[in-house]
């Protein structure tokens, strides 16, 4: 057990060291840290290997034994992202507004890092290089929860991310390393030194973070996605959607796990669409109107709100738009929800009235990720609609700060008259 | 006490409705709102006379019967701020983003209501005005609770928001009244029906709210903002500004509670100040350098962290920028910080150091405010990082979402190489 109130003190030290370094030094670190990685290659390996053994002597299931593994493959795919994350722009010191709200006083919006970002992840060690360089680019600093199968790989990763910071001068402890679930419940007490966590993982784990801490939470939490095949649908459209949402990863939040289908193209989709499912091993619940039309296991009130992340979907007929919209907002997790149709009248009203992070017309759900999206990289979907919501990139991780610069105005001198407001808008950045 | 799951199901059911209305419907309502407030001006004052009859006796203090009063002037005031917020640009379906991922598949970020939102307000009752006229023109619905002594007034006032929903064609349910403590700690529960909880009030309230809620929170909490006077200050300036910010209104969040300054300038800037501070009334109290310049109170560790919203300054020799940072950043609530200084370069390490909402250099922190900034009104002024920080206006009261137009793309086709992104920005907004 870790004395968390000194990590994340010195993590908030190292914050105001890494909040004001020049993009270039914060850039410098990221490649270093590149570079870093590969000589140290072999001993990433070598611990990356005993995490396996163990959690193969433990009967870790095959997908997470898969996702634990950090080889060759592994390392160059973070090495790239590393030199993208350089080329991105500086996330900080944007002017993102401007104004003059007297002769000679002027205010700026501007943006900066968040301060100390606790961030508790699954399995898979890249996700420590992911965020801990994002949180870098971002001028943040981390304290870094990987899944405990993963300790000696983490140790390694998380050693390389602190000699890289201190090589280019910045503090190690811009990056810190948790190593058990008492350092998380730790962790949740120092609200008044961390300013942000991101659980990425089940929604009950999200909720038991957010029932445990004062420390605003940025929840990453269930998928349950949705495609509604309107009346006006193209069939053949609607096949391919319908197929990959539920099928090209179903072990994803952005998989389709409910399907809508309007009771007018029902009897020429269904048959259509269970066929693919079938051949596709995919198990369908229908309500009572599915079940008239295809012969499959009746669907009860609990699938609807059901994270399958498997090859089952749940199949519901409904009368209207309205219908389908209804049960997307009441049954849903706001993720991401498609609608299939040929009419835009139908589309704009489904993407308006649907409250989710991610709308979609005619395309699957599989698409709703950060990278996919163009931000770069994605440090988690936010489910919530505070501060980021959906993919959440380097945005996500910083905030603003009002800069005012004036030339002695009081409001005593407002008051009596003597200054009155122009609200004009500005073309200039702030100076610094 | 009322049934809030009920309250808050309807509200969910309102914002539906009303995230969806045109702007020129939102702004009717609120047009519609003005004029019934002044037909039924007789019937407010009247309410409101009960109310401070009822202060009155219950001897409530000389300030808070000033809140507490709403006459013709506050009536007028209240009816210029509708026509003034119709007249704002209409903050929900701006498109912030858009990018085309691939051939024939565009991404939209779109601006969009959050949803249902509980303010908890203070006495003041034209407060209920304000935050539910911002709350319909950015398409969300509210739950209200104002101040126990102000209900007369508030029943009224949210009779008049109700009517002049129901008269332009929106659920009345838009708008809903709490009366009790019992109403808010049932409200706090309800947190799939409800989207955001905006406190205004101590710092200690805030926190009963954090603690007793999963429903993210913006807090508006204490203001302990500094002062600094740096050793290249302006004399003069640094007089106006410091008295300024203490004294032009002492019970304000934006107040200055603690000056810092520069051990050099000290012995010509501390006399005057203490001259000037006490022709105003201040009692200061001082650290022992201060005390070594100027005869009075010893401030003692507690000083720091008070936010006195009184005639009272805690004043600090500091031997350096980097000392005042330090002092602000440990013991400051992040809220309105100031510098006064000659040196640019100076001003601009504090306003990149200092971790606050608003930093300032050379005027007075009594400009941190929603209106002053130009954002046309305020919903409270944010002490967090995220989501909004700062005066929080119209913007703070939305949230966006991902609109993808595609035409049948499926990821199977991402990954077998069929389809590459493009990532190329667009400049059209999103047809809807």
């Amino acid at each position: 057990m870790k004395d968390l109130h000194d990590m994340a003190s010195r993590a908030r030290g190292a914050f105001y060291a890494v909040s004001v370094a020049s993009p270039e030094i914060r850039n410098q670190t990221l490649s270093v840290l590149a570079d870093l990685l590969y000589e140290r290659r072999e001993r990433i390996f070598e611990a990356n290997a005993a995490d396996v053994d163990e959690a193969s002597a433990q009967d870790l299931a095959a997908p997470l034994l898969h996702r634990l593994t950090f080889g060759e493959n592994k390392l160059n795919q973070v090495i790239r992202g590393l030199h993208a994350l350089c080329g991105l722009p500086d996330p900080i010191g944007r002017t993102l507004s401007a104004t003059e709200l007297t002769e000679g006083l002027n205010l700026y919006r501007v943006s900066c890092p968040i301060g100390v970002i606790g961030v508790i992840f699954e399995s898979r060690p890249d996700a420590l290089i992911q965020i801990s360089s994002l949180c870098v680019k971002s001028g943040n600093a981390v304290l870094l929860k990987g899944g405990r199968e993963a300790l000696r790989t983490n140790q390694a990763l998380c050693g390389c991310v602190r000699d890289a910071l201190e090589r280019t001068g910045l503090p190690a402890d811009t990056a810190q390393l948790l190593e058990t679930r008492e350092d998380v419940a730790l962790m949740l007490k120092e609200d008044t030194l961390i300013d942000l966590i991101i659980p990425r993982g089940s929604n009950s784990f999200v909720r038991y973070i957010m029932d445990n801490s004062r420390i605003p939470v940025l929840g990453h939490s269930d998928g349950i996605c949705h495609v509604y095949i309107d009346r006006e649908a193209d069939l053949e459209t609607a096949l391919k959607i319908a197929l990959d949402s539920k099928t090209q990863n179903v072990s994803v939040c952005n998989a389709m796990e409910t399907l809508l289908v309007h009771r007018d193209i029902a009897p020429s989709f269904l048959p259509e669409a269970e066929r693919l499912f079938s051949a596709a091993g995919v198990e369908i619940r229908g309500d009572s109107g599915t079940r008239e039309l295809i012969s499959c296991i009746p669907a009860d009130e609990k699938d609807w709100s059901t994270e399958y992340l498997d090859y089952i979907v749940s199949v519901r007929i409904v009368s209207s738009l309205q219908e389908a919209v209804d049960h997307i907002n009441f049954y849903g997790s706001h993720h991401t929800d498609c609608i299939v149709t040929r009419n835009p009248d139908t589309a704009s009203g489904f993407m308006n009235k649907v409250d989710s992070a991610g709308v979609y017309w005619n395309v699957s759900t599989r698409f709703a990720d950060g990278f996919v999206y163009g931000l770069g990289a994605e440090v988690g979907i936010a489910t919530g609609k505070l501060h980021a919501r959906g993919p959440m990139g380097l945005e996500g991780l910083t905030t603003y700060k009002y800069k005012l610069i004036g030339s002695g105005q009081t409001m005593k001198e407002v008051k009596s008259g003597l200054i009155g407001y122009t609200h004009k808008p500005l073309r200039d950045n702030c100076p610094f």
